[in-house]
């Protein structure tokens, strides 16, 4: 039986594109070899490669001077590799940072090795259940970016907006909330996102930059994490994640024949939705972000006890419902529902939840 | 049908793994979902990374007083991170290189950007066609390492003992011989490897580390660049490539069911010397390495012309012998010959070069 994983990542992927995987996994469309075998200077992985790049420019509208990258470290690497481009060729970056959540705390902690950071505004002093408000002003005028998460995993919060950082390049880590919901490239410099959420299995990271960005690394940077290298190169740099790669080529692929971004930021709304409403008439359940800055992606939510937590955890996975233990800086459940998380997964859990409820109060 | 792949990596896999992943793709053994969207702190994954761990270990006989890891990245990031994580602390290591190849250049070149790096020994002067002879006082005694390329893919040459170095750490870069035959890992510092040659699809790194060797980072070095941090954290301080280490904990498996090193020593040992031998008694095939370097894994090899060349390999191609065209550095062809090569390609391969042969000379 298939269960319904609520994972913060690597998490569910469309089954139609598991099934065409597992269908091609041995002898890729006639190729006789696996993806997986395959030579990434070969026709049929150059195609892949291709039809990768070009999809997601499609689904994301990413203008033209932009250029995408498909890289290997996941965004933790991009967490150091972000200070290292965007260094105007200095060994000594400037970099604005908004810290909302756990992962945005790790990236201003990583780029501080590579140059002068401030952290410009937070939301821990309410542990992380809101997204501050900043304005043009907020930034150092000679800042060579801000860095922002726009979807915060653990702490369940989004951006509701873009931040104006005026003319200052704004970097986004996008990970858990990649392709959800449509964005405006153009408001932003970087994006950057591990596929693992919403696209591909992990492996592969996702960097999307304006192309007057590229060419200024520090000189401490490593060829490896340079991104202009990698634009020169078509993400063949040096042998790349083939196998994630495909996997996204195909999910894009999938995205695109269901409606696109437009289609799935729907289908997440009503998904998000369905939930929250079912938490917020509970005096049993309690998600504590403020409505506003909800994540339409992970969930997170308590019931009056750390037992009935734990209880909860256990039952819940019992009925197919897994992975839905909080992360520790939060506690109780997360349920994260990612783009490949169906409406009847969303249902199934506030049905349990509603049982669970009923039967604990 | 299924085709011999000679690609020089990615490059085949083992049958028997390919058909167990795909019957496995979806519902992994009744867990409900797919390796992909396993969490990686799940038990199913934690299960999946330990077997990977401890088969490597078993496999290679690696002693207790070395750690291993798995990371992103490539052979490529290692280049920069081998000098980045044996500085002694220092912003400034020192490295001897041994250059045998393309590859040994490109580690040395990387190298440079983060210390005092000395090309110590080329076989730059006959086209990397041997491998140079070298002693224990070769090497500056205060040295923080040596760096070789136990196997060079380009050029089709390998070490045929373990270099003296003292007291100096040994690195080799093995990518594209890790598992082919059996090394003494005690006489190594540090060896490391790109999967997709011997052991999983692209997209994962292993690292073999002395213990201790670990913890001397410069203060340079990305913290993803870390083996220690990867260390402490059983290779999971991100998100790993999930995919790629699960098929390779399968490839180890499976390497492990046939008898192991031991075993797949003596099949390499037996394809590489039916190869050589035809080429040798043949005068319209050449191989241009001395005897004593050839590789067990790469064999490049040329026919009397450049247009010949062209034609055996696309006529080969018609036959299911694909990826043979040599590197343009060395021209003609190239049979990579790793594990997943059934003795049986190359037996087909043999009989599709001398018909060739009998028409073309």
């Amino acid at each position: 039986m298939r269960v319904y994983n609520f994972s913060a990542g690597p998490s569910m992927l469309p089954l139609e594109v598991l099934e065409k995987v597992q269908k091609n996994l041995v002898d890729y469309e006639g190729t006789g070899t696996s993806v997986m075998e395959m030579s990434h200077r070969s026709k049929p992985y150059d195609k892949i490669n291709d039809d990768a790049h070009t999809l997601l420019r499609e689904l994301m509208h990413i203008p033209d001077n932009y250029s995408i990258i498909f890289v290997q470290g996941g965004a933790s690497m991009q967490f150091e590799a972000v200070p290292l481009n965007l260094a105007h060729s200095s060994s000594c970056a400037k970099g604005d940072y908004i810290v909302t959540g756990n992962f945005s705390g790790k990236a201003y902690k990583e780029a501080k090795k590579y140059g002068d950071m401030v952290e410009v505004a937070s939301s821990k002093d309410k542990n992380f259940t809101y997204i501050p408000k900043t304005s043009a002003e907020s930034f150092r005028s000679d800042a060579d970016y801000v860095h922002i998460c726009y979807n915060n995993t653990i702490f369940g919060t989004r951006y509701d907006d873009v931040p104006d950082t005026g003319a200052i390049p704004l970097v986004a880590d996008m990970s858990s909330c990649i392709l959800s919901q449509e964005v405006d490239v153009s408001k932003f410099g970087v994006i950057y996102a591990g596929a693992q959420k919403n696209i591909a299995p992990a492996g592969v990271t996702i960097v999307i930059v304006r192309n007057d960005l590229l060419g200024q690394e520090s000189p401490l940077c490593p060829t490896m994490m340079k991104w202009a290298v990698q634009v020169e190169n078509k993400s063949l740099y040096n042998t790349p994640p083939t196998f994630s790669t495909y996997v996204a080529s195909e999910v894009f692929a999938h995205l695109k024949s269901i409606g696109g971004v437009k289609t799935i930021q729907k289908i997440n709304e009503e998904k998000a939705k369905m939930l929250y409403d079912f938490i917020d008439q509970s005096s049993f359940y309690k998600n504590p972000v403020e409505k506003q800055y909800r994540s339409l992606m992970n969930v997170p939510f308590t019931t009056p006890t750390q037992e009935l937590d734990a209880s909860f955890v256990a039952e819940a996975s019992k009925q197919g419902l897994i992975s839905l233990k909080g992360h520790r800086l939060v506690g109780g459940m997360r349920a994260s529902i990612y783009n490949a998380m169906p409406v009847e997964g969303v249902k199934k859990l506030i049905e349990f939840m509603g049982k669970f409820e009923l039967e604990n109060k």
